[in-house]
């Protein structure tokens, strides 16, 4: 089935177009997770990995009931040393198995033979001398586009194949994203543009039942004008908006990153969610009290973003 | 001690500005190593690892005498799964262990605390409630820009402060860069122009003995002028040039990466060295003569460019 099609459903089945990303600090992590991995484990790296996992799948399953999507972020596995992917590959599993779409928030490029050793790495079915190699399967990733279409294309095809999809850097929230991003071209429009209409030309050969392709952007919902711009430049490409809670999304922009009928778009929460036991609105719960606080943030993320494109 | 200065005693013990990609295609890697890990793992995931794992390790024995540095590119580690980092990890070990500079090519982005984790999982030193996470502790990554310079510092510092590099991608090989990469801006020059001129800032603070900073480029060598072009705009910036074999590198656009005196750069092959024996000049070897075939393209990779720059 085709990506932007289940992802549309499951934003039906659960009630919100939110995706929650899973990028969990080690400092922020409730301390009965690394009390019961230092008992068995010694104070030891294997430790510390089995303190983020355990919590990380809680996590799963505290907000499965609600969002449709999560987005683990690799950086934090990367971090826990070389078997920390092993902790990466667990939590997409467990997510899938919750039922949860998985967007691998991974950022990988490059070309050629490389680029399709990450999408074998990312979308499953690597074979190698006929053996499954048990890759990640997960339903999408963010890709960066500098290298051009050689850098995107073996990347799609084989997410494709598994009805998976992509998510190319578009327009990114952070102060620096202006420096390259918004350079004026002399043949008009901006860096971002032209990118732009390169992500809506890679997809618009697949686009599914709900109109949209399995090409997505990722675009920073920071400025109202610059949404909307891009939403005319794409208008059958998925956006996947961070920039809610932390980064200081725009409410005005998140609406523009809609369609008129609230489709086309999902919305980001990392910190604001997995961490709401730290700081936020549900911080007086709590460590001992952090999975209610974790779930009501969830809920309110929901209803704060629903508010936002009703 | 700066990377640059390590970079170019370790091109001076060696004889040559080269550098070995290890990018293990497992379809051809000699039939000796997969036949030892069935024997001893059967037909599963872990024998494909192990014989990936034991070459790349043999690789590294032989290729050692004669160059400075290797490549490991982690894309075809990734594709063995979610424990194909351990691989990864090993053999990024194994290099340094050998002496030779390891530039972990992972093309790596991200901002912000993302960056960070990013760089504490490359660069070592990475601790997590007072435990040493044993991770990555290599001497270069590339990375790409297009986030701005919210994407390199975190990268960058964290780098500095272990005495390594990064590499980042300005003007790549592949027939599709020209999409972005040559847009023309309307204040002139080019987006490669641009991030070049972020390059050379992003490095200018430290400048190693050498002439060289801590923060260099990925330049294509398939156009002598542009190659030219780039070197005046990023004098102190160490070029990493992939090209050379497989992807047709132009001699006099490798020439033109390199100062007056031939050094600022270091040209990689990979395919051309590490599977010498399935095609080339060494082919006739086969797998049977697969270490004198790739000791022999190491060697003559060093002549090539020797002969280049003098």
């Amino acid at each position: 089935m085709h990506y932007a099609d289940r992802l549309q459903a499951a934003i039906e089945t659960k009630g919100a177009p939110v995706v929650v990303g899973i990028d969990p600090r080690p400092e922020l992590i409730p301390d009965e997770f690394f009390d019961r991995a230092f008992d068995q484990f010694g104070k030891t790296p294997e430790a510390v990995r089995a303190a983020v996992k355990s919590f990380s799948l809680k996590l799963l399953e505290i907000i499965a009931p609600h969002v449709p999507a999560v987005k683990p972020q690799v950086a934090f596995f990367e971090a826990l040393g070389s078997l920390g992917m092993e902790v990466y590959g667990a939590v997409c599993e467990y997510a899938r198995e919750l039922g949860l779409l998985v967007i691998a928030d991974v950022k990988r490029n490059d070309i050629g033979s490389t680029a399709e050793a990450y999408a074998q790495g990312l979308f499953g079915l690597s074979e190698i001398r006929g053996i499954n190699m048990r890759s990640l399967q997960v339903d999408a990733a963010t890709v960066t586009a500098y290298l051009g279409s050689d850098g995107i294309l073996p990347i799609r095809d084989r997410a494709r194949e598994n009805g998976a999809g992509l998510y190319v850097l578009a327009r990114t929230s952070n102060p620096g994203s202006a420096e390259f991003q918004q350079l004026e071209l002399s043949k008009g429009g901006t860096l971002v543009d032209e990118v732009s209409r390169k992500i809506s030309e890679w997809g618009s050969d697949n686009i599914g039942q709900c109109g949209y392709s399995d090409v997505g952007a990722v675009v920073g919902a920071t400025h109202p004008d610059a949404a909307k711009h891009l939403r005319e430049l794409m208008p059958k490409t998925l956006f996947l908006v961070p920039g809610w809670g932390a980064q200081g999304g725009v409410k005005a922009a998140i609406k523009a990153c809609f369609d008129e009928s609230g489709k086309g778009a999902i919305v980001n929460s990392s910190r604001g969610v997995i961490h709401a036991y730290a700081k936020g609105p549900f911080a007086e719960l709590g460590q001992e009290r952090w999975k209610e606080a974790v779930e009501k943030a969830a809920i309110q993320l929901k209803e704060d973003i629903n508010g936002i494109i009703d």
